[in-house]
């Protein structure tokens, strides 16, 4: 039996970041499927495993933790040889990779889950019509983030160095939802930022991750 | 020479943020202090060092790196044997500090802000008067989640554990600002969040960063 749990829904990008990570590192897990649409991660026992009440939790044997990007370290550092090095030894490269881990947190993550919103949740669960100003404002502020992007990945394979790392796995499950919206033209208007969507949505994990998604 | 360099201003959070790690480490560096009224931190050269144009930088010899969490998890580890170990060798027990630095970063950051921005900035930069609606909104927002906080705080001395951690020392800057404002009735009315937040303020490495901020 799998030692590692992960308790959400495919369709989270918060869970798929966590399961595109566990495909990356080879590693067995047991999906615990909440139903999200009768806010069972609002409701005990979920809520002792995460208060705040939002998808993934997490456990490996006795070790329970939430928080998307909290697991995907703990399991790139914890199992550091298995599967795809997402985070280099040497201290200095892996600072270049948190530095990029928290560009997607603060800077990339509002603007791309305000977009995911507006495009996608609110028609798929009732919550009223897309509206447009929040599109153009959150356009806006994710094609200033973009440009920067562009430049990074005019100096870099990938957004941290030459080789792919946990700061560009974070970025893939709202990219995948976003490119089936219109501002999927964000992407594809910046050559440096498409050749390198193209590339991480290609990653195998992924793949893995849309096919339960596309089950579920 | 120090080999460590930070660019920035003792005022900002972010960059006190890294002062406390430093101190907390027992780390000498370099301060380069950023004119921010003249917009320094927008301008080149300073956006060579961070592109989104805010402090702090960082330099560690031939390392260049932004984001204060990301600075402070690479002093963290970089130089674990030094000073205060702020993230535990054990990759579990780590793990539980990066949950907790990820609460600080998407669910007490966003609300501590706005509040400082409200009480403080906006009158000492001339940015309008404090806007009552947004500080309702926000406390009620940071209330909820220092409720968790004193939950978790019943379990631990510290958020993370029985240890002084990475993830404390993260809200320093905020609170201390917060303090001085009405809204600190949010941290006094909860007690186990006030012990807390007593202890953590109490540091000798607060100590000394408030003693720059008052030299500045």
């Amino acid at each position: 039996m799998a030692s590692i749990k992960v308790h959400g829904s495919p369709i989270s990008t918060a869970t798929s970041r966590v399961l595109a990570c566990l495909y990356e590192k080879d590693l067995d897990y047991e999906f615990v499927l909440l139903d999200m649409k009768n806010n069972e991660h609002k409701k005990h026992p979920f809520l002792s495993i995460n208060p705040f009440g939002q998808v993934p939790g997490f456990q490996d044997g006795d070790l329970t933790i939430f928080e998307s990007r909290a697991i995907t370290q703990y399991l790139a550092t914890a199992y550091a040889n298995k599967g795809t090095q997402l985070i280099p030894n040497d201290p200095k490269k892996a600072a270049i990779v948190s530095t990029w881990i928290e560009v997607e947190g603060h800077h990339y993550d509002p603007p791309g889950v305000a977009l995911s919103f507006e495009h996608l949740v609110k028609p798929l669960f009732g919550l009223g019509e897309t509206d447009p100003a929040a599109v153009a404002e959150n356009e806006a502020k994710l094609g200033k983030v973009l440009d920067i992007y562009e430049n990074q990945l005019s100096k870099n394979k990938f957004l941290a160095g030459d080789e792919f790392s946990l700061a560009d796995l974070h970025h893939i499950p709202n990219i995948s939802y976003l490119l089936a919206t219109p501002s999927k033209k964000l992407f594809e208007s910046r050559p440096r930022v498409n050749a390198w969507v193209t590339e991480i949505l290609a990653r195998p994990s992924w793949a893995k991750v849309t096919a339960l998604r596309n089950q579920s």
